[in-house]
């Protein structure tokens, strides 16, 4: 009895042996109908795969990586928490890496990743990544790849993130019904998109009011918590120091906390802070924070979920687009009216 | 000319083939005299090592896996910075597991490494494991095991921990000096060994100032924040409600504040509360939040350091002790005085 085997079914039907393989594992890239002309003839002839070369084939790691920028920050956790949920479910592992904000450090995690130590990578780009030289290698390596919250503009994949935007407008204009006359902007980095986007909202609230856009009451943060608090401070020590601040992230909201204390600032009277924030604490702080809410948690869901999609079906191209999830503006003390 | 090689030297010296290789290779465990005289006939014959066979012998994955509850937690985040912060100096990549208090999780986790995906292992246990069967299995298969904050007492290697039972006995003995005669503790789970010291020191406080231990009083925090949450609620609710609160952690202490607000009891007026805490915001708390501030970051630092001894000298075993980090009661005012 001949053996009936790939190379076998590849020349009855006059196909590549490649391509009656993934025409049986119902791989992506061969069209339905050949599809069931392979399986017809493999059930014609009795084919059993076999098994071992079968589970070399499908070796896979079982195991995908999420890449942030820092753990200190609710925002991480929880979408994390968010990744884990869907992982379980697949049975996967999953690995955290940090990049403490370094681009070098992010540089080398992806090469590391070259190997095949993980099948796939859910990232949030460190916030002085000016490039994608290090994330498109990886991904030619068909290590598929899906951004969430701080994504690479320029790698086609997708993309989960918030609708920055409008939320940087939504906030700026919640400061001036409020009474905000001089509206200063923290910003994480000047690289990031999340951070212009949210900056573009600003500044564009402030245009529609008639409000002067005053260079000086815009600060970048860095990646020093002493840093940025020296900055905030020295912004509220100038001449003409706001009356409100929007904050890009949760860290430099609290910096503006800390400083106004120490420099007898009264919030909400003298200084309004709103900023984004998936701080537990944000309702027990003194006064309360005004709070632009990502869903977090939704976020590294389906950022999971996109990436799964590709997993189940052996890495089939992962669409590339954006998905936006809303935030939500929640009123608190911190920006409360006289 | 005869190939010079560890067979050759091994017969020559009437020692084990292995043995003349960890003797080459400065190993922990040959003696300085068998070194001194495998070194000394290796360079009278030139020998050399075969560069191949060595370099898979040393071939290692230069990757530590971080095993941690929870996410959402100060403590955890600083810890891992510290780790960090050595396993950059010493060229090491850091993989973050996390079990979610769950022991299944943890177990999954345990037999994932077992394949030499990972040098080294630093571990807070999950708290609901009260068994060390897992982490002895591991650790038989040479992946040396360094325990930080949550340590399994029956799993012989090195534990790095803070003075729980002394500062227990502290938050308690603070509360009786602010003037609380009805004490309640809100422990982790049942099985931790650091909510059981923390308990410890509570009790024995009680005790000195001869006050009545209150069975009510004592109250076993779960993985559910919401069910966390209704029980202090409970707590605060019954006859004989307690006027002060010690919080072995960070969530459970935020519970105390959220419940207390919704029953509107006043903080520090009607209830003291202290907690354990690494929370950036504990002094921006509406009032500020008294904590036992344990050294994350130098937890983390010394546990990375430990596990890092032994792995820069191939797997030398790791010392069997408990190194203990003091924490520090830092005074704020929910617990000030009427």
């Amino acid at each position: 009895m001949t053996n009936v085997n790939l190379k076998l079914l590849a020349k009855e039907l006059n196909l590549a042996v490649s391509t009656v393989s993934r025409a049986l594992r119902d791989s992506y890239d061969i069209g339905e109908d050949t599809k069931r002309k392979v399986m017809a003839l493999a059930k014609k002839l009795n084919y059993e795969p076999n098994p071992y070369a079968s589970s070399l084939r499908k070796q896979k790691s079982r195991t995908i990586a999420v890449i942030i920028p820092e753990i200190v920050s609710n925002f991480f956790s929880l979408a994390i928490n968010g990744i884990e949920e869907i992982a379980q479910e697949k049975g996967y592992h999953v690995l955290i890496y940090l990049t403490h904000e370094d681009y070098n450090k992010e540089l080398s995690i992806m090469r590391y990743l070259q190997n095949g130590r993980v099948d796939g990578v859910l990232m949030s780009v460190s916030s002085n990544t000016d490039d994608a030289e290090h994330i498109l290698n990886l991904k030619q390596r068909n290590v598929p790849i899906v951004f969430f919250d701080r994504v690479c503009e320029n790698v086609e994949t997708a993309k989960i993130t918030t609708d920055d935007y409008e939320s940087g407008f939504k906030a700026t204009e919640h400061l001036i019904q409020q009474g905000c006359t001089n509206i200063a902007y923290l910003s994480i980095s000047k690289y990031l998109s999340i951070g212009n986007k949210r900056m573009h909202g600003y500044l564009d609230a402030l245009r529609k009011h008639k409000m002067r856009i005053v260079q000086n009451n815009i600060i970048y943060g860095t990646n020093s918590n002493e840093e940025n608090f020296a900055k905030v401070k020295k912004l509220l020590q100038s001449k003409h120091r706001p009356d409100g601040i929007f904050a890009s992230v949760e860290k430099l909201a609290l910096n503006a906390y800390h400083a106004a204390r120490d420099l007898k600032i009264n919030i909400p009277n003298d200084l309004k802070v709103i900023g984004f924030a998936n701080l537990e604490t944000a309702s027990l702080l003194n006064p309360s924070l005004t709070t632009i809410t990502q869903p977090a948690f939704e976020i590294g869901k389906r950022a999971a979920m996109t990436l799964f999609r590709s997993l189940d079906k052996k890495n089939a191209p992962i669409i590339n687009e954006t998905i936006i999830l809303n935030a939500t503006l929640i009123q608190r003390d911190s920006t409360k009216k006289q």
